[in-house]
């Protein structure tokens, strides 16, 4: 009934099981590939620890298991023999007649280790390990690392330990708790309760689990390897994930990546760490490129589609497999009554799709057969229209459809209830919901249907013929604009690590600069100097106006240890020994002024998450950072068509462009400042973070005015398995 | 089964049935405190157009009015006599033993007029006319005027027409074509589908409806009227609006205002109307404060809550009628499992509200009796304690609930089911939902549930005694986001119109300068000149440096019409020749060069709403503004007050403030110039739109450095019959 409690809620950035690493070349871990065959259509079962105590795992296990005994035999192993469920039960596996493919392990803690033994010398070839124990909530356990070791060593799949089963519905394979309801989605899930909620949900509208995998601590068997397992599987059409621990967060995103690309959608629950683990990160882009965004990040690049519960979930599997992308965002509104209407358009306008209005010849068709009050500029209110004559639903919707002037119908309101309301209607309800099924389906545009009466037989007619049916008009709109966000863009892709080069020696501004210098970034030109005497030297190089900055602070702005627009060298010493007397500063820094009000400051960087490395960060620069929030994040690197998309999703790329008739900015320029950040960064895992703000965005070219790095203490390193 | 098209989906801005006047004391259509009980609770009612044809309005409601014939007398007419559903009819009105207080018309249009004499004549004292006809759809038509006119001289309460009925669970009166489940909820509908769809909602929630009115085109009986009524009708414990056409906006907002403060909170589900109505408006003001915003701002105003569909609607009245609202944003989450935990503790902190660490001295009551793998931080995850003990749920929520370190408790997970899971724990799950519900009570805080097993007896046990139960996180969570803000702001405050002031004389530059000026809206000095002589003159009286604006031009930045910084004469002359070349400007000003660079640009503007009358706004100035939308609004007049809190709702208030070690600026003076032109905006409802932008904001005071006048055309004059 529990799940492991995951490393959301336990602040564990800084010790993943298996952290992404420069070491790899392909981005999966080398097990993807295994076969996974006897997990999931095992040749015979055998219940290590069944029991006839309804209150046990057990006992659920070995009914579930004898619930396919048709399929493959089953074997109870239970250590005082005797009978378990009305059979004999085998006291040791090594008692068994013949080596069963898979054994499930629900014995106590103790009786773990030998256990495991037991089933390699039996020869079994995959193990499903319930037992929890001391070492729950703890995946970087070394319980579980022996574990791991002692069944890779054999040759043996091991899931868990503290999982909670596996279930394969064409292999009726239920080595589960409870009934689950069998169809196309392949779940992956780290929590028992949810799955099962996920379940009931997805019962209720009509689909279910071609298989379903508890995770548990994935000692072995990890997320990025059951994704690939179910991106090969017949029976699975879309993978739902809940997840807690990413384990190789690259791997998991590589995976997902590649599902999508086979045409098999991701659709992951995730929950994210906490605001207070952001705020103990120092630098903007800590703060910025939280945890939550680590995982945006992956999934724009895996192409992953993000929920945050379970009903959100199936509702979007559902639209998905039902109705498909849509390949624009303009929709067509068809409902049976003004205020219906009303609400969908207000709520699809929201959501950010179009309702155009439609052309003169499609008006002229749909009126024909319409009462007069109806209106058909879209949204369509058919007005009465249905009561008269219910194949009215399908025209209408035929035509829109195959007008081109719509990329899908949402249809909402009373349909579907005509039947239970006027005999004279029901007749007819059925066949329009089959007609309306055929015209989504010739048309290739999805057809999705909101209704009051989403459990009439008229409903289950369009869910069955692939029409998606939704009780409620917030859910049907927000799966619209998921179709057409899913249809506008495919994966941005999953990018390799560069090789890691030679750490960097310090963490100073100097170090900053230095290092983004030497990878691309543009800086104003600048020298570090001891004093005032130093200061004036530089600044009779680099030409007056200049600019003073106090290093060794970690917000010299805030500080007052910037002064700008220092004319000459009696400016220059005096900002200088105020500076001396305040703050004591390390050292200075003269900088040439860079002419800021040509231009817009951004801000650019980067930071390593423990689960998904580098993530890349653009945002609005200076005050506006924080305060606006305006930020985009990828995984890095990124390379400069993906840098110049990011910078284009930020509200405020309109400053870029030229906005209200200004000089366009040289977006190309930041956005190759941006790459070059983004691979320095990747290139440096010994960099927990680091960020160029302001770079100010001129009408030519980028500027750096301050850089900021911040060295991970204590070093990444692996401490997983895989 | 069809509503009347409302103005939402129709551009219905320049011709309101009855905008809000200058001209009215008390915010109040007059007609609010009418007695209505002849509507609600008559002592006889006729339906006339009684019908044998079941798919007939005048059969439907003649079969509603028969199952209150216990109640009272109901007398079923139709023209050709003879019998209706069995029993006598009357041919006539006149032909009635005695008098009805209410008649329902649902006769041919043509016959209308005919009817509603007939109905006066016999004495009724209320009239629900459901015939609609050709003014369908059209509010200010000529038919509904008369109509409204003839019931008002006759002393007679009419509603519609084009109506759909009246219910009032009470009283038993069933003038609807469909069954309605009663409940504590009073709705207001001007469509029939969405209050059938209301309904539905509601009986699944185990609520339902004290009163269903639906408005029809309100040509006597308004919505303000009715809530005015709802407010002060014992079984209705909160009103549930759905209207396309608000009216008199004002008189709306004071209505609801009145009945939050008696109680009863108003729930609105409103549609707006499209961002095609808002792109027609030229200035930036009329684009931002939108249709939509000066809903939100009458919604602020009132303490109203604003909803998009009907299950949001459900489930926020759900939270306010059995929870109630929050005393503060902390809540506590008890879950039974690791992933419902996290996922409740990711939507929660996503919707603002937050989860405290919970005291040692709490942890330590909580930790007795639970598993050691249970986590108690907070959020809470039972871990197993739930099955061993089920009386766990209620010990930690009683706990939790009277500790004082939340203000309300999430329960997330299973709960609910444990009774159909295994007998041994079922036995006490109904005594935990009853000490569940015991102990939300005893400590005055919410208590909200979500469940996988929302339709259990322990689930409607919870209802039943006053928890909230839903089945999805995503809408629990909402609904404790609700609550929260329901519990931290009463209403704002409808402001009373002034007085209208002597109209404008122009829209120019000038003229729009002059009236804020004299309003009380700080500006940078300035003088208007006809070339560049004169320019000359009047900066040597303003002082080097100037700035030059060519008058004329909408967008004089964009256009080059503004040259900042003019140095000296030479400068200055130089730049009118420019644009005297580019641009024939009708006119020059000249004003002083303000210290842009020590403070921050904002907007601030008014827009007269059709049906709302002024409002308000403010959001961060020039470039920013359309960008970023950061922009509140509020009904005008705003006092200062009022004013200083929309600036601080702005995700932009800490520029204001002083935001990383920056000089705080004079927001109070902000607020005053905001309050000046809020006060300008409402004396002149010949003004469409006014905005000062930018508003420049120092440490000490503020500047106006451009203004914006624009006149309705027509202008703004009452055409409604209230």
């Amino acid at each position: 009934m529990t799940a492991p409690l995951g490393p959301s809620l336990n602040d564990r950035h800084d010790a993943p099981a298996s952290p992404p690493r420069n070491d790899r070349d392909d981005g999966i871990v080398s097990g993807a590939r295994r076969d996974l065959s006897a997990l999931f259509e095992p040749d015979g079962v055998a219940i290590v620890g069944a029991s006839d105590d309804p209150v046990k795992w057990g006992n659920w296990l070995a009914r579930g298991a004898l619930r396919g005994e048709r399929r493959r035999p089953v074997y109870l192993v239970n250590r005082r023999g005797g009978e378990v469920m009305g059979r004999p039960a085998y006291a040791s596996l090594a008692d068994l007649p013949a080596a069963p493919a898979l054994a499930v392990l629900a014995v106590p803690p103790a009786a773990l280790e030998q256990a495991v033994e037991d089933a390699i010398a039996a020869g079994v070839r995959a193990l499903v390990v319930i037992t929890a124990g001391e070492a729950d909530g703890d995946a970087g356990g070394a319980r579980d690392r022996a574990l791991a070791a002692r069944a890779q060593e054999a040759g043996v799949v091991l899931l868990g330990p503290n999982c909670l089963g596996v279930f394969d519905a064409g292999a009726e394979l239920e080595l589960v708790s409870n009934d689950l309801p069998p169809g196309p989605i392949g779940l992956i899930s780290q929590s028992g309760n949810l799955a099962l909620e996920i379940g009931m949900i997805a019962a209720d509208a009509g689909l279910g689990f071609s298989r379903f995998v508890s995770i548990g601590n994935q000692a072995d068997v990890q997320v990025a390897e059951l994704i690939g397992n179910l991106a090969e599987h017949p029976g699975t059409e879309l993978i739902a994930i809940y997840v807690e621990d990413f384990r190789d967060g690259r791997a998991f995103a590589a995976a997902a990546e590649a599902a999508t690309r086979a045409g098999k959608p991701v659709v992951l629950m995730a929950i994210e760490h906490t605001a207070a683990t952001a705020r103990a990160v120092a630098s903007h882009t800590g703060a910025l490129a939280s945890d939550g965004a680590a995982i945006d990040a992956a999934c724009r690049a895996a192409g992953i589609e993000r929920v945050r519960a379970p009903q959100e979930l199936i509702d979007v599997a559902d639209g998905l497999l039902r109705a498909g992308p849509m390949r624009g965002r303009r929709v067509g509104v068809l409902a049976d009554g003004g205020g219906h209407a009303g609400i969908a358009t207000s709520l699809l306008q929201r959501a950010g799709l179009e309702l155009p209005r439609l052309g003169d010849a499609l008006m002229t068709e749909l009126r024909a057969g319409l009462p007069p009050a109806a209106a058909l500029s879209n949204p369509i209110d058919l007005a009465g229209g249905g009561e008269q004559d219910i194949r009215t639903f399908d025209r209408t919707a035929r035509a829109l459809l195959r007008s081109g002037e719509v990329d899908a119908v949402l249809m909402t309101g009373y349909f579907g209830g005509y039947s239970e309301y006027a005999e004279t209607l029901g007749r007819g309800e059925a066949s329009a919901a089959e007609a309306l099924a055929d015209a989504a389906h010739v048309s290739g545009r999805p057809l999705v249907v909101q209704t009051m009466h989403p459990q009439t037989p008229t409903s289950w007619t369009l869910r069955r013929r692939g029409v998606p049916v939704y009780r409620s008009i917030e859910r049907a709109v927000d799966v619209c604009a998921r179709l057409a966000e899913h249809g506008e863009r495919g994966p941005d892709g999953v990018p390799q690590l560069p090789p890691a080069t030679e750490p960097v020696a310090g963490d100073g501004y100097d170090d900053a600069r230095a290092l983004l210098a030497g990878g691309g970034v543009p800086f104003a030109g600048a020298r570090t100097v001891a004093g005032a005497d130093e200061a004036v030297a530089a600044a009779d190089a680099l030409g007056y106006p200049v600019v003073l900055k106090a290093l060794g602070l970690l917000h010299k702005s805030d500080a007052g240890g910037v002064a700008l627009g220092l004319r000459d060298a009696d400016a220059l010493r005096a900002a200088a020994a105020d500076m001396e007397r305040r703050l004591a500063p390390e050292a200075f820094s003269v900088e040439q002024l860079a002419p800021v009000g040509d231009g817009v400051e951004l801000l650019i960087g980067a930071r390593w998450d423990a689960r998904f490395g580098p993530i890349a960060l653009v945002g609005l620069g200076g005050l506006f950072t924080e305060i606006l929030r305006d930020v985009a994040v990828a995984l890095a690197p990124v390379d400069e068509e993906r840098a110049l998309a990011l910078l284009d999703s930020l509200r405020a790329a309109p400053l870029l462009h030229g906005a209200r008739s200004r000089t366009p900015l040289d977006a190309r320029a930041a956005a190759a400042a941006l790459s070059a950040l983004s691979r320095v960064a990747a290139e440096h895992p010994e960099i927990a973070a680091i960020e160029v703000n302001p770079l100010l965005v001129l009408p030519d070219g980028v500027l750096g005015l301050d850089a900021r790095l911040e060295l991970a203490a204590p070093p990444h390193e692996s401490v997983g398995t895989s």
